[in-house]
């Protein structure tokens, strides 16, 4: 029952601002991820669920999968063009359009999810990478978080930073060119030519996400060690993309519905990975999988190179250049307090599975 | 204006569920902190906002700081009798209640901010916790967290065990309770009370939160170290309590607007103390404060005597049993994993900030 007419309890001389709550608004939502990355792809229908629930229904968004309404790696023009109202993507694809973009998702040596959540909803970035996305005429909502992602799976030992020289690795964006520039031999391919790939030895070594989504690709089958971090993906955010000229179409407590269902998606998408993972990295282990941390020689090496790099895309960019240097003083007062409290009750608690207790 | 009657847009007869989305509700929401606290308190405020944008202004919720409506301490009882429809609290205030209210909370050496997500979100903990809340008439939101807290200001040097033996502190609740147990003589101090007595030696050490909220009240001008972590405090929630009738009688879409806007909340608050804590720290060791971490050797011993006050609290007690079993299965998970990734990451990129190169 549709109720409000008439009704004693409510009236328009209260100050209530401007609603049309029972105005019907079906949107559809192009994601960047396919099904079977549950937990990413989850986010859009958290979403979409959250906001059915907002709005007794009236507010529906159908999320799909990526390549089914559009091609995976197209769903931020798809949003610019209004294809799709809305998209769910990781920014750091599309740093062909701007390399600012990257600071929208993650890059090499970044923010850390809660240092990410810190910058966007307190520290001024979300207004930077506002103004960033109103040149692609979307708004851009925080869309949840994979945490520090694994460095993936290899056939080699890596004990020194001589030892990435000349490795065949599948790597794409900006974490392969951090590896070239280290002598990887650094690789782009899908996700279904990575486990061929390793079994027959084209490849020596490939990254994909963290122990829940690896897993179901069956990369521990082909592939004895498993390294940690993956450095160029301390972070990975994932974003709600919105159309500007939808969004402006729509009543006023739609729009805000649509940003608290965002929150709540992107808290809870990261509690989903933290909750997946480690069930996933024991059955990794009881396989026989193999855990190893890169040497700190390689990590320092990659952390020069990708300063270099992150510096050399600002020069003539001002754009970039201001998100980069907010994006900076960020981290540098993020990792400073994470050193300390965090990092010290971690350093203590936390047990270190490596070399030594490994594999099963 | 109000629109809703007669558009052509919306009808009863699609399926929508009973909504009610003009009803003027307005609800007075007791906090257990100050707005000193303002990053806590903060988080009431967050909902109420988010509450009220959501719902077009017909859905008000009124936060009072602790102390105005009732005493910090009787937010639960005042919540569970309805003089409040909600109030903002931290749970372990009210483990005389019952010991298992701690877990709603944070116990020493427990989850962290994003464990504690991953296990009331995703993990099973939000079912136990509503089943706890049952007994007292209320439905528990997460609502913020303020991530692992400082160890507190001393005034003498703690390199061993040995030097906490005597140690006047003011540390209330569980943590003061293993202190006791490793020989301080542990305190219950009002947060007004803290500085004075530092400062004129009748305690040697206090402990409060961390650098945002610790500087405002100035202990860094009485006391010389600063330890941390909060190893009795890594990742403190708060909660938003509801009482059940209230709950139960509002609309269904105001009932989902209040959980997601709590989400919201959530996330928000620990992001604010994110931001605010780096600066606040950064002042504190321009102030001439020296940063110090907790010898192993003391946190060794304080989770040995922890471990065994938590089995204490549960013999006999099965409803405490239950939940502290599954608390102890998520935190295994949690930390055996953010032993990889995320700590693989932290231990190589943070700063350590500490004897060596602390104090300005």
């Amino acid at each position: 029952l549709l109720t409000g007419c008439g009704d004693g309890e409510s009236s328009a001389s209260d100050g209530a601002p401007n609603v049309q709550t029972n105005k019907q608004v079906r949107w559809r939502l192009a994601s960047s991820f396919s099904r079977s990355l549950d937990t990413i792809y989850g986010a859009a229908e958290v979403l979409s669920e959250r906001l059915k629930a907002l709005t007794g229904g009236n507010f529906e968004i159908l999320p799909y999968p990526g390549g089914e309404l559009v091609p995976p790696l197209e769903v931020l023009g798809s949003v610019q063009n209004r294809t799709v109202e809305m998209g769910h993507s990781a920014s750091y694809y599309f740093i062909g359009k701007n390399p600012a973009l990257a600071f929208d998702c993650t890059v090499p040596f970044g923010l850390t999810a809660r240092q990410y959540n810190a910058w966007v909803y307190s520290g001024g970035g979300m207004d930077l990478l506002r103004d960033l996305f109103a040149d692609f005429n979307i708004l851009n909502l925080p869309g949840g978080n994979t945490g520090t992602q694994m460095g993936g799976w290899f056939n080699v030992e890596v004990n020194a930073l001589d030892d990435m020289n000349g490795l065949k690795m599948r790597i794409p964006g900006m974490g392969g060119s951090v590896m070239s520039e280290m002598g990887v031999n650094a690789q782009v391919l899908p996700s279904g030519e990575i486990y061929p790939s390793l079994e027959r030895g084209a490849i020596d070594a490939a990254e994909w996400v963290g122990p829940y989504d690896d897993e179901k690709l069956g990369f521990h089958e082909v592939a004895q060690y498993y390294y940690y971090p993956g450095w160029w993906e301390p972070g990975p955010a994932l974003t709600f993309y919105v159309n500007r000229d939808a969004y402006d179409s729509l009543p006023t407590q739609y729009q805000e519905a649509l940003k608290t269902a965002a929150a709540e998606a992107n808290v809870r998408m990261m509690a989903e990975y933290d909750h997946r993972n480690p069930a996933a990295l024991d059955r990794l282990l009881d396989e026989g999988t193999t855990l190893r941390r890169f040497p700190d020689g390689v990590m320092e090496r990659a952390q020069t190179v990708t300063t270099q790099l992150l510096e050399d895309n600002a020069a003539g960019n001002p754009q970039y250049r201001k998100i980069y240097e907010a994006y900076k003083d960020a981290r540098e007062d993020a990792y400073r307090w994470f050193g300390t409290a965090e990092m010290g009750y971690a350093d203590f608690a936390f047990p270190r599975v490596d070399a030594s207790s490994s594999s099963a």
